[in-house]
């Protein structure tokens, strides 16, 4: 061993003690004959000090930041205390040293904040791990790691590993797919999940699964996906959707509690899919802040229980008369706002990631007087009722937004995460869960006149709905009515938690009977030789006595990057890909030797 | 919940309770108006009773094995207790019953000696996974994964996952490699280990990582191979090989007392490479019983140091007169062994897997006289005088082979373990650990006349060997004479662990200065350029302070076979591939569409 302590290690008691240290050379600094360095290792940084003798050995033998050390010394009191760090009390008179690696000037300095821009630190990756901002979410991730095992274990869960070389059956996203070399012309796949594996443990008997698992995606990336990512994947058997939801928002309070030491008693509230659409405008709400929606009108078929309130909003202006979906927010204590700074809102939501034509604003002054964009079109008796309307309070900001439903209700819930952000309410240490239940079972695919599955085939329909979904045809035989579809009706089984506005995990209880899960492979369009050849083991596996079950997968990435408080995933992953799918540190994908696709009987066919 | 207790839970402490069980038909017997049926889960059985009312009932609806049932009753005390199960003390008394799910007849009995073929066993794996003989497979799985990990948490490591899409560097086995849509005509490869990825980590200070974790190798599969395989990988900072040793000879314990209540004190023999071959002609020895080789006769060459003793073998017997090696072992109390049985065992090392062309015997009688196959060549004294020299005593039986060194000593060394096996000297329940150190750095690969690496390019040479490596020129100017090269004599910094004759864990001391790892890639033939095209992110690492570090690796799943005595790894894997590497259940590998292909601009070059 190359050392008795780490550099975390020693204080005040150890004084007097012979010690032996290894590590990276932090910092350097020479006081006339004597030098200080702060040696760094994973465990903490202590304070060496080269006295007049080996200084002098120092200018023979020049040190450098990162060098890597090993020191013999005494443990001394320091009279200069350091409070901010553990080992800030002593340092370690040196009686000899020794320099086990000597290290060229890092490109960027490796300090918490570093001068490295994006791409520099991923091409340094092995560099910009030592930086303590990044050591900490990696340390956060194994803690995230071990208390979803502990807490999996005590349950009764057991870690079972499914198979990395699967079979090819793409279904919503793209496989990524290996040549076989042994079996000429015929490929694996690499799991997007081990969805169908943990239903076959289900099947046989294991009852609890889990398992922390790679999973792969062949999807073009946006800024914060990965084309490999982690799961928190787990199955149950013999259980309903409320057992499911008590046994996981479990695993995630004492995730919370071991984790960042949050005590979350509260209990977590459960929303429809729909009830979400409605106040929020999305599927994974964040309610750490209200600013819930006013639908002042909404195209009836959407929310057939809801009262549509457009009556307030008549008047010539044709912006709100002719568009689909009028919505509002009231943003709190924002009357204030300049016109720079509501043009610079209308100015946001017309970029093209939003896309709409205009914003429209109300503010209502605390004078109690209301100023609008709109004034010319509204009386000021107007303005009042739609204030009332949407609740809004003396001193807030009324936006609101007009047009085709789809695209309105999604700009409006991206304007209320912006109009959070700015208000501050969307804070890095409060932490609010929300399940949402009754997702639709099916969405409908335009181009094809079919359905699809929302979550994924596996998931069933609620037990009420069964009876709808194996006594009609899913066949959809007039595309402009789809709605009118008894399919259009059905909900699934399935839940998602949400975790201050990000999806977390997501599952459902599984289809368990043969007759409905090739009712639901025929509705999204597979017939029986394609349901035999992609899924025939499944449905084989129906035939011998197959329990009901469900479970639930976690984005395990997001879920850590989310606990350290960041929005990027990519500094939670020690060795992540940038937007290419690259590793620009070792430079992969990369090609390969001709021999090796001669083996594998393949040939490139790349466009010229 | 479907049910209030598991299959496993009920005692007689429970009797009078209302209780809701869920589970599989494990068996039916009627007995006139009543029957009984034995439902079984993950955690037991339990006996149910269907008294005459329910009885008519399956009338209607019959029954059958591995049908999915949900039953409500009350626990009764059984009048006919079965104390071989831990609920054998108390049935249910049903109330009424559900069929949840129905099961057609197996293809082969669910019982620990099941009727089902390995071929039909591997279609029907979900089936197979019910059986109890694979499920505490499983079981132990978990428990070995669950222990290992509480052990390396314990003493400071931390699980971190490095990617699976990585590059392609083959040097030794075959990568699967994974087409990148992305990037037109470029692969990723799976890893065949995380080796540079966890050296990585330690030049970022980790200082302690682990991971149980998938590796990849495309090979030829023999009996007990699998493309995917998985690995207790781990790497430590700041270590020595002693410091490695002691680590992980007490984490192999460690699993030994959680798993197997073994309490494992005897310390760990050390045995170097040479002496290993010396002794049992193998580098991983069985060391549960002694039957050490004679070496009477070898090249000087390969053991420099050892006595040749081939005077005594001196007579007209060509056959050890011609042979490079001949080499024996005594064999207890085998001297009664028939002529039937030396013929049989001289069939045996005739074999095309041993390859030898004859076995000479000398039954050393208990009378103490002397009867061989060689009688004519060699007298009475000649004959004890072999007995003597191969520590042969009274009733045993001396099997001797001779010829090539190589082939001979494997040869042995196969006879060896077989003798063993015969004579009931290889315990499944008896656990005999050691580690084989002082690997040669290098092996001779004949065909190209050049140096491969025998554990792999990152192992360091020992310390005192360096300078040897760093001062020649691994250019082999005279194939004939390369056991001259200075080359040959390195020693590895490197140590297996063996466990019962089987290679359980291996690794080394690696090399973390920038020169000798480019020494070392040159020794193998690598060019400046190879070397940055495969290896740039390492060299370049080694450049910012590369501490020293070693690690190890284990066979996760041989580790597991090994404990639950078995001598195939298949059966501790939940779903295994077969000798093509096809998944015989979900039939993998298989075609893919040619949109697929054609997405990855790759075309099939197929063989007509």
């Amino acid at each position: 061993m190359y050392r008795t302590h780490t550099c975390g290690a020693l204080r005040i008691e150890n004084c007097g003690e012979q010690v032996t240290l290894a590590g990276w050379i932090q910092t350097i600094r020479k006081f006339g004959s004597i030098t200080f360095v702060d040696l760094r290792d994973r465990y903490g940084i202590t304070q060496l000090l080269f006295g007049e003798t080996l200084n002098k050995q120092l200018e023979e033998t020049p040190l450098g930041r990162e060098f890597v050390l090993q020191v013999n010394g005494t443990v001394t009191e320091r009279s200069n205390k350091n409070k901010n760090i553990p080992t800030g009390d002593i340092e370690i008179t040196l009686t000899s040293f020794t320099i086990l690696n000597k290290s060229e000037t890092p490109p960027f300095t490796i300090q918490d904040d570093t001068d490295g821009g994006d791409d520099l630190r991923m091409k340094y990756r092995y560099l910009d791990l030592r930086r303590n901002a990044i050591k900490k979410n990696i340390e956060l991730r194994y803690a995230v790691n071990r208390s979803a095992r502990n807490y999996l274990h005590e349950n009764g869960f057991i870690d079972i590993e499914t198979p990395y070389l699967i079979k090819s059956t793409p279904e919503g996203a793209r496989d990524f797919i290996v040549p076989s070399r042994m079996n000429e012309g015929e490929f694996y796949a690499l799991p997007q999940s081990p969805q169908t594996f943990k239903q076959l443990l289900m099947v046989s008997g294991y009852d609890k699964y889990f398992q922390i698992v790679k999973c792969f995606r062949d999807e073009d990336l946006r800024a914060d996906r990965q084309p490999e990512f982690t799961q928190i994947d787990c199955e149950m058997s013999f259980v309903e959707q409320e057992d499911i939801l008590t046994m996981f928002e479990n695993l995630v309070k004492r995730i919370f509690k071991d984790v960042k030491s949050i005590d979350y008693t509260a209990p977590i509230e459960r929303m429809t899919w729909e009830e979400a659409m409605w106040q929020y405008g999305i599927d994974k709400p964040d309610t750490r802040f209200g600013m819930q929606l006013c639908n002042l009108k909404f195209p009836q078929h959407s929310f057939p229980t809801k009262e549509n309130i457009s009556a307030i909003i008549k008047s010539d202006f044709a912006v709100f008369n002719d568009a689909e979906t009028v919505i509002a927010i009231a943003v709190p204590n924002a009357s204030d706002y300049t016109r720079k700074q509501t043009d610079e809102l209308t100015e946001w939501v017309k970029r093209p990631q939003i896309g709409m034509k205009g914003l429209v604003f109300i503010k209502c002054n605390t004078d109690g007087t209301y100023k609008s964009s709109i004034d010319k079109f509204f009386t000021p008796v107007q303005l009042k009722n739609i204030a009332t309307t949407c609740h809004a309070n003396s001193g807030d900001l009324i936006l609101i937004l007009a047009g085709a439903e789809e695209k309105t209700r999604k700009a409006i819930a991206e304007l209320r995460l912006e109009m959070g952000k700015k208000l501050g309410l969307r804070k890095d240490n409060e932490f609010k869960l929300l399940w949402i239940i009754d997702f639709p079972l099916f969405e409908y695919a335009e181009e094809e006149n079919r359905w699809v599955a929302r979550h994924h085939p596996f998931t069933s329909p609620k037990p009420s709905d069964i009876e709808t979904m194996i006594n009609n045809s899913p066949i959809i035989e007039n595309a402009a009515d789809y709605l009118k579809h008894p399919y259009a009706n059905i909900k699934a089984n399935a839940y998602d938690l949400v975790l201050n506005g990000n999806e977390i995990g997501g599952g459902s209880i599984r289809i368990y009977q043969k007759e409905l899960q090739q009712k639901m492979f025929e509705a999204l369009g597979m017939n029986q030789v394609e349901q035999q050849h992609k899924f025939g083991f499944l449905l084989g596996a129906f035939e011998y006595g197959a329990p009901p079950h469900g479970g639930i997968a976690f984005g395990f990435d997001r879920l850590c990057a989310i606990l350290g408080g960041s929005e990027s995933i990519r500094d939670f992953i020690a060795f992540p890909k940038n937007n290419s799918g690259r590793d620009v540190m070792i430079d992969a994908p990369s090609t390969v030797d001709e021999k090796q696709l001669n083996e594998l009987q393949l040939m490139l066919n790349t466009k010229q």
